[in-house]
Protein backbone atom coordinates (compact mmCIF):
# COMPACT_ATOMS: atom_id res chain seq x y z
CA UNK A 1 0.00 0.00 0.00
CA UNK A 2 1.41 3.60 -0.94
CA UNK A 3 0.08 5.94 1.36
CA UNK A 4 -1.72 9.36 0.27
CA UNK A 5 1.37 11.50 1.03
CA UNK A 6 3.60 9.43 -1.37
CA UNK A 7 1.26 9.62 -3.67
CA UNK A 8 0.92 13.24 -4.16
CA UNK A 9 4.17 13.13 -3.71
CA UNK A 10 4.86 11.44 -6.86
CA UNK A 11 2.05 13.39 -8.88
CA UNK A 12 4.37 16.47 -7.73
CA UNK A 13 7.33 14.67 -8.80
CA UNK A 14 5.84 14.52 -12.38
CA UNK A 15 4.50 18.20 -12.74
CA UNK A 16 7.30 20.29 -14.98
CA UNK A 17 7.85 23.43 -14.09
CA UNK A 18 8.65 26.36 -17.39
CA UNK A 19 10.31 29.50 -16.35
CA UNK A 20 9.26 32.53 -17.49
CA UNK A 21 6.03 31.51 -19.60
CA UNK A 22 3.28 32.63 -20.15
CA UNK A 23 5.91 36.01 -19.62
CA UNK A 24 9.16 36.98 -17.82
CA UNK A 25 9.73 35.88 -14.44
CA UNK A 26 6.30 33.49 -14.05
CA UNK A 27 6.89 30.07 -13.35
CA UNK A 28 4.62 28.13 -15.24
CA UNK A 29 3.33 24.48 -13.28
CA UNK A 30 3.05 22.02 -16.41
CA UNK A 31 0.08 19.20 -15.79
CA UNK A 32 0.44 17.95 -19.28
CA UNK A 33 3.14 15.75 -17.76
CA UNK A 34 0.93 14.65 -15.08
CA UNK A 35 -1.35 13.95 -17.68
CA UNK A 36 0.19 11.83 -19.77
CA UNK A 37 1.13 9.45 -16.94
CA UNK A 38 -1.83 7.07 -16.52
CA UNK A 39 -0.69 6.22 -13.01
CA UNK A 40 -0.23 9.78 -11.87
CA UNK A 41 -3.53 10.63 -14.01
CA UNK A 42 -6.06 8.02 -11.60
CA UNK A 43 -4.20 9.00 -8.61
CA UNK A 44 -5.01 12.55 -9.18
CA UNK A 45 -8.46 12.23 -10.12
CA UNK A 46 -9.23 9.53 -7.57
CA UNK A 47 -7.54 11.53 -4.97
CA UNK A 48 -9.83 14.93 -5.75
CA UNK A 49 -12.83 12.63 -6.03
CA UNK A 50 -11.97 11.43 -2.61
CA UNK A 51 -12.05 14.17 -0.83
CA UNK A 52 -16.26 14.59 -1.71
CA UNK A 53 -16.97 11.13 -0.87
CA UNK A 54 -19.34 12.77 1.94
CA UNK A 55 -21.55 15.10 -0.14
CA UNK A 56 -23.92 14.01 -2.94
CA UNK A 57 -22.27 15.69 -5.82
CA UNK A 58 -25.47 16.46 -8.59
CA UNK A 59 -22.68 18.61 -11.37
CA UNK A 60 -18.86 19.08 -11.28
CA UNK A 61 -18.47 22.26 -13.30
CA UNK A 62 -15.38 22.58 -14.88
CA UNK A 63 -13.92 25.96 -16.06
CA UNK A 64 -13.03 26.40 -19.88
CA UNK A 65 -10.18 25.14 -20.47
CA UNK A 66 -7.96 23.11 -18.37
CA UNK A 67 -10.68 22.82 -15.58
CA UNK A 68 -12.90 20.65 -18.49
CA UNK A 69 -9.80 18.33 -17.88
CA UNK A 70 -9.71 18.23 -14.41
CA UNK A 71 -13.86 18.52 -13.90
CA UNK A 72 -14.84 15.68 -16.68
CA UNK A 73 -12.92 12.53 -15.03
CA UNK A 74 -14.69 13.52 -11.47
CA UNK A 75 -18.11 14.23 -12.95
CA UNK A 76 -18.16 10.42 -14.83
CA UNK A 77 -16.54 8.94 -11.50
CA UNK A 78 -18.88 10.91 -8.96
CA UNK A 79 -21.84 9.59 -11.14
CA UNK A 80 -22.35 13.64 -12.03
CA UNK A 81 -23.23 15.84 -14.53
CA UNK A 82 -20.87 17.95 -16.18
CA UNK A 83 -21.24 21.59 -17.02
CA UNK A 84 -18.75 23.54 -18.91
CA UNK A 85 -18.41 27.18 -17.81
CA UNK A 86 -16.84 28.94 -20.45
CA UNK A 87 -15.90 32.08 -22.54
CA UNK A 88 -18.29 34.04 -23.72
CA UNK A 89 -20.24 33.14 -27.53
CA UNK A 90 -19.44 29.79 -26.94
CA UNK A 91 -22.27 28.59 -25.48
CA UNK A 92 -25.10 28.15 -27.79
CA UNK A 93 -28.18 28.46 -25.74
CA UNK A 94 -29.25 31.58 -23.20
CA UNK A 95 -26.27 32.22 -20.47
CA UNK A 96 -26.02 33.91 -17.34
CA UNK A 97 -22.03 36.31 -17.65
CA UNK A 98 -20.10 37.38 -14.81
CA UNK A 99 -16.81 39.47 -15.50
CA UNK A 100 -13.70 38.92 -13.03
CA UNK A 101 -10.79 41.10 -12.93
CA UNK A 102 -7.44 40.26 -14.52
CA UNK A 103 -3.82 41.93 -13.38
CA UNK A 104 -5.34 43.87 -16.66
CA UNK A 105 -8.42 44.53 -17.43
CA UNK A 106 -11.47 42.39 -17.08
CA UNK A 107 -12.36 39.00 -18.54
CA UNK A 108 -15.99 37.29 -18.63
CA UNK A 109 -17.08 33.58 -17.87
CA UNK A 110 -20.55 32.45 -18.74
CA UNK A 111 -23.25 29.22 -18.01
CA UNK A 112 -26.20 27.87 -19.32
CA UNK A 113 -29.01 29.33 -17.39
CA UNK A 114 -31.18 26.11 -17.68
CA UNK A 115 -27.50 24.34 -16.92
CA UNK A 116 -29.00 22.82 -13.20
CA UNK A 117 -31.66 22.28 -11.48
CA UNK A 118 -32.65 24.58 -8.66
CA UNK A 119 -30.84 23.74 -5.45
CA UNK A 120 -28.13 21.41 -7.29
CA UNK A 121 -25.01 20.60 -5.32
CA UNK A 122 -22.31 21.98 -7.39
CA UNK A 123 -18.70 20.77 -7.15
CA UNK A 124 -16.54 23.72 -8.80
CA UNK A 125 -12.76 22.02 -10.62
CA UNK A 126 -10.48 23.96 -12.21
CA UNK A 127 -6.18 23.19 -12.66
CA UNK A 128 -5.01 26.22 -10.69
CA UNK A 129 -5.63 28.11 -7.84
CA UNK A 130 -4.07 31.68 -8.30
CA UNK A 131 -5.59 34.47 -7.00
CA UNK A 132 -9.08 33.25 -7.06
CA UNK A 133 -10.58 35.69 -9.34
CA UNK A 134 -11.72 33.56 -12.10
CA UNK A 135 -13.36 30.75 -9.14
CA UNK A 136 -14.54 33.16 -7.58
CA UNK A 137 -16.69 34.59 -10.61
CA UNK A 138 -17.22 30.50 -11.30
CA UNK A 139 -18.66 30.50 -7.86
CA UNK A 140 -21.39 33.45 -8.62
CA UNK A 141 -22.50 32.10 -12.05
CA UNK A 142 -23.33 29.01 -10.46
CA UNK A 143 -25.34 30.67 -7.42
CA UNK A 144 -27.37 32.71 -10.25
CA UNK A 145 -28.12 29.49 -12.01
CA UNK A 146 -29.69 28.04 -8.51
CA UNK A 147 -26.67 26.20 -7.55
CA UNK A 148 -25.29 25.35 -4.08
CA UNK A 149 -21.35 25.34 -4.52
CA UNK A 150 -20.86 22.69 -2.23
CA UNK A 151 -16.73 22.70 -3.19
CA UNK A 152 -14.08 23.53 -5.42
CA UNK A 153 -11.38 20.96 -6.49
CA UNK A 154 -7.95 22.45 -8.08
CA UNK A 155 -4.94 20.19 -9.27
CA UNK A 156 -2.45 22.96 -8.11
CA UNK A 157 -2.86 26.00 -5.07
CA UNK A 158 -0.29 28.69 -5.28
CA UNK A 159 -0.44 29.39 -1.84
CA UNK A 160 1.10 32.71 -1.71
CA UNK A 161 -1.38 34.57 -3.34
CA UNK A 162 -3.88 33.04 -1.19
CA UNK A 163 -6.73 32.81 -3.55
CA UNK A 164 -8.78 30.65 -1.03
CA UNK A 165 -9.56 33.77 0.86
CA UNK A 166 -12.06 35.12 -2.02
CA UNK A 167 -13.96 31.87 -2.40
CA UNK A 168 -16.34 30.57 0.26
CA UNK A 169 -17.42 27.35 -0.77
CA UNK A 170 -17.85 25.15 1.88
CA UNK A 171 -14.56 23.26 0.95
CA UNK A 172 -11.81 24.61 -1.02
CA UNK A 173 -9.34 21.40 -2.09
CA UNK A 174 -5.92 21.30 -3.73
CA UNK A 175 -3.77 18.17 -4.07
CA UNK A 176 -0.36 20.36 -5.06
CA UNK A 177 0.49 23.58 -3.15
CA UNK A 178 3.58 25.89 -4.42
CA UNK B 1 -30.26 -4.99 -20.04
CA UNK B 2 -30.77 -2.06 -22.28
CA UNK B 3 -29.72 -2.78 -26.09
CA UNK B 4 -26.46 -0.76 -27.20
CA UNK B 5 -28.65 0.59 -30.15
CA UNK B 6 -31.49 2.00 -26.90
CA UNK B 7 -28.83 3.63 -24.93
CA UNK B 8 -27.77 5.37 -28.48
CA UNK B 9 -31.01 6.55 -29.18
CA UNK B 10 -31.47 8.14 -25.32
CA UNK B 11 -28.03 9.79 -25.45
CA UNK B 12 -29.36 11.32 -28.95
CA UNK B 13 -32.61 12.39 -27.37
CA UNK B 14 -30.41 14.49 -24.64
CA UNK B 15 -28.63 16.71 -27.83
CA UNK B 16 -30.25 19.95 -27.95
CA UNK B 17 -30.67 21.52 -31.76
CA UNK B 18 -30.06 25.35 -31.69
CA UNK B 19 -30.96 26.84 -35.02
CA UNK B 20 -28.59 29.62 -36.16
CA UNK B 21 -25.39 28.97 -34.02
CA UNK B 22 -22.99 30.11 -33.96
CA UNK B 23 -24.38 31.89 -37.86
CA UNK B 24 -27.42 32.09 -39.51
CA UNK B 25 -28.41 28.85 -40.73
CA UNK B 26 -26.22 26.60 -39.01
CA UNK B 27 -28.16 23.52 -36.70
CA UNK B 28 -25.84 23.63 -33.89
CA UNK B 29 -25.66 20.00 -32.30
CA UNK B 30 -25.58 21.35 -27.90
CA UNK B 31 -23.57 18.41 -26.36
CA UNK B 32 -24.19 20.18 -23.06
CA UNK B 33 -27.58 18.88 -22.12
CA UNK B 34 -25.86 15.19 -22.35
CA UNK B 35 -23.21 16.14 -20.16
CA UNK B 36 -25.27 17.37 -17.59
CA UNK B 37 -27.27 13.92 -17.46
CA UNK B 38 -25.02 11.65 -15.16
CA UNK B 39 -26.61 8.98 -16.90
CA UNK B 40 -26.34 9.70 -20.84
CA UNK B 41 -22.47 11.17 -20.01
CA UNK B 42 -21.41 7.34 -18.06
CA UNK B 43 -22.83 5.58 -21.37
CA UNK B 44 -21.40 8.19 -23.92
CA UNK B 45 -17.64 7.44 -22.38
CA UNK B 46 -18.51 4.11 -21.99
CA UNK B 47 -19.67 3.50 -24.78
CA UNK B 48 -16.55 5.42 -27.01
CA UNK B 49 -14.14 3.37 -24.64
CA UNK B 50 -16.01 -0.03 -25.90
CA UNK B 51 -15.05 0.58 -29.54
CA UNK B 52 -11.61 0.28 -28.69
CA UNK B 53 -11.20 -2.34 -25.97
CA UNK B 54 -8.89 -4.63 -28.22
CA UNK B 55 -6.28 -2.33 -28.74
CA UNK B 56 -3.67 -1.52 -26.38
CA UNK B 57 -4.41 2.55 -25.79
CA UNK B 58 -0.93 4.10 -24.45
CA UNK B 59 -2.26 7.83 -24.86
CA UNK B 60 -6.18 9.45 -25.08
CA UNK B 61 -5.41 12.96 -27.51
CA UNK B 62 -8.20 15.31 -26.79
CA UNK B 63 -8.63 18.87 -29.58
CA UNK B 64 -9.08 21.57 -27.26
CA UNK B 65 -11.38 22.42 -26.04
CA UNK B 66 -14.23 20.15 -26.04
CA UNK B 67 -12.11 17.30 -27.30
CA UNK B 68 -10.78 17.79 -23.93
CA UNK B 69 -14.60 16.89 -22.18
CA UNK B 70 -14.48 13.66 -24.44
CA UNK B 71 -10.90 12.59 -24.37
CA UNK B 72 -10.16 12.98 -20.42
CA UNK B 73 -12.48 10.41 -18.89
CA UNK B 74 -12.06 7.88 -21.72
CA UNK B 75 -8.20 8.02 -20.86
CA UNK B 76 -9.25 7.72 -17.08
CA UNK B 77 -11.36 4.68 -17.87
CA UNK B 78 -8.75 3.18 -20.34
CA UNK B 79 -6.11 3.73 -17.62
CA UNK B 80 -3.93 5.95 -20.70
CA UNK B 81 -2.26 8.70 -20.62
CA UNK B 82 -4.30 12.58 -21.72
CA UNK B 83 -2.22 14.42 -24.37
CA UNK B 84 -4.10 18.17 -25.00
CA UNK B 85 -3.94 19.27 -28.52
CA UNK B 86 -3.97 22.87 -28.06
CA UNK B 87 -4.17 26.33 -29.70
CA UNK B 88 -1.55 28.26 -30.09
CA UNK B 89 0.85 29.94 -27.31
CA UNK B 90 -1.02 27.44 -24.89
CA UNK B 91 1.65 24.44 -23.98
CA UNK B 92 4.22 25.85 -22.32
CA UNK B 93 7.23 23.47 -23.87
CA UNK B 94 8.34 23.20 -27.24
CA UNK B 95 6.02 21.93 -29.66
CA UNK B 96 5.16 21.14 -33.07
CA UNK B 97 2.76 22.80 -34.75
CA UNK B 98 0.03 22.04 -38.07
CA UNK B 99 -2.48 24.53 -39.76
CA UNK B 100 -5.59 23.36 -41.13
CA UNK B 101 -8.53 25.02 -43.22
CA UNK B 102 -10.94 26.74 -41.66
CA UNK B 103 -13.64 28.09 -44.40
CA UNK B 104 -12.04 31.36 -44.82
CA UNK B 105 -8.31 31.17 -43.83
CA UNK B 106 -6.29 28.55 -41.94
CA UNK B 107 -6.40 27.70 -37.92
CA UNK B 108 -3.50 25.81 -36.13
CA UNK B 109 -2.92 23.29 -33.31
CA UNK B 110 -0.25 22.06 -31.60
CA UNK B 111 1.04 19.19 -29.18
CA UNK B 112 4.05 19.16 -26.99
CA UNK B 113 7.03 17.60 -28.99
CA UNK B 114 7.86 15.20 -26.01
CA UNK B 115 4.52 14.85 -25.42
CA UNK B 116 4.10 10.66 -26.19
CA UNK B 117 6.86 8.08 -26.46
CA UNK B 118 8.14 6.90 -30.32
CA UNK B 119 5.60 4.32 -31.49
CA UNK B 120 3.12 4.75 -29.34
CA UNK B 121 -0.59 4.21 -29.76
CA UNK B 122 -2.76 7.18 -29.56
CA UNK B 123 -6.80 7.45 -30.00
CA UNK B 124 -7.58 11.24 -30.71
CA UNK B 125 -10.90 12.25 -29.35
CA UNK B 126 -13.11 15.24 -30.36
CA UNK B 127 -16.78 16.20 -29.85
CA UNK B 128 -17.62 16.69 -33.45
CA UNK B 129 -16.86 15.16 -36.85
CA UNK B 130 -18.11 17.75 -39.53
CA UNK B 131 -15.73 18.49 -42.23
CA UNK B 132 -12.27 16.50 -40.83
CA UNK B 133 -10.25 19.26 -41.31
CA UNK B 134 -8.74 19.63 -37.41
CA UNK B 135 -8.90 15.93 -36.68
CA UNK B 136 -6.61 15.50 -40.02
CA UNK B 137 -4.60 18.28 -38.15
CA UNK B 138 -4.21 16.34 -34.97
CA UNK B 139 -3.31 12.67 -37.21
CA UNK B 140 -0.86 14.81 -38.48
CA UNK B 141 0.86 15.84 -34.68
CA UNK B 142 0.89 12.85 -33.21
CA UNK B 143 2.47 11.17 -36.07
CA UNK B 144 5.25 14.45 -35.78
CA UNK B 145 5.01 13.40 -32.21
CA UNK B 146 6.26 9.66 -32.92
CA UNK B 147 2.65 8.31 -32.52
CA UNK B 148 0.61 5.90 -34.15
CA UNK B 149 -2.73 7.27 -34.75
CA UNK B 150 -5.00 3.76 -33.52
CA UNK B 151 -8.70 5.55 -33.99
CA UNK B 152 -10.22 8.86 -33.78
CA UNK B 153 -13.19 9.17 -32.00
CA UNK B 154 -16.26 11.27 -31.77
CA UNK B 155 -19.32 11.90 -29.86
CA UNK B 156 -20.92 13.44 -33.50
CA UNK B 157 -20.79 12.82 -37.12
CA UNK B 158 -22.44 14.98 -39.50
CA UNK B 159 -22.52 12.35 -42.17
CA UNK B 160 -23.68 14.67 -45.06
CA UNK B 161 -19.71 16.68 -44.88
CA UNK B 162 -17.63 12.82 -44.99
CA UNK B 163 -15.06 14.24 -43.13
CA UNK B 164 -14.07 10.68 -42.95
CA UNK B 165 -12.48 10.26 -46.04
CA UNK B 166 -9.74 12.95 -44.76
CA UNK B 167 -8.87 10.67 -41.81
CA UNK B 168 -6.41 7.91 -42.09
CA UNK B 169 -6.58 6.44 -39.12
CA UNK B 170 -7.69 2.41 -38.46
CA UNK B 171 -10.93 3.19 -37.11
CA UNK B 172 -12.89 5.87 -37.02
CA UNK B 173 -15.91 5.95 -34.67
CA UNK B 174 -18.74 7.91 -33.87
CA UNK B 175 -21.05 7.99 -31.60
CA UNK B 176 -24.31 10.08 -33.04
CA UNK B 177 -24.92 10.20 -36.25
CA UNK B 178 -26.64 13.38 -37.97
Amino acid sequence: MIGTNDKIGYVKSKVRSVNDFPKKGIIFRDITTVLKEPEALKITVDYLCEQFKDVKIDYVAGIESRGFIVGMPMAYKLNAGFIPIRKPNKLPAPTYSQDYELEYGTDTIEIHKDAIFEGANVLIADDLLATGGTAEAACKLVKKAGGNVVGVAFLIELTELNGRKRLDGDRIVSMLKY
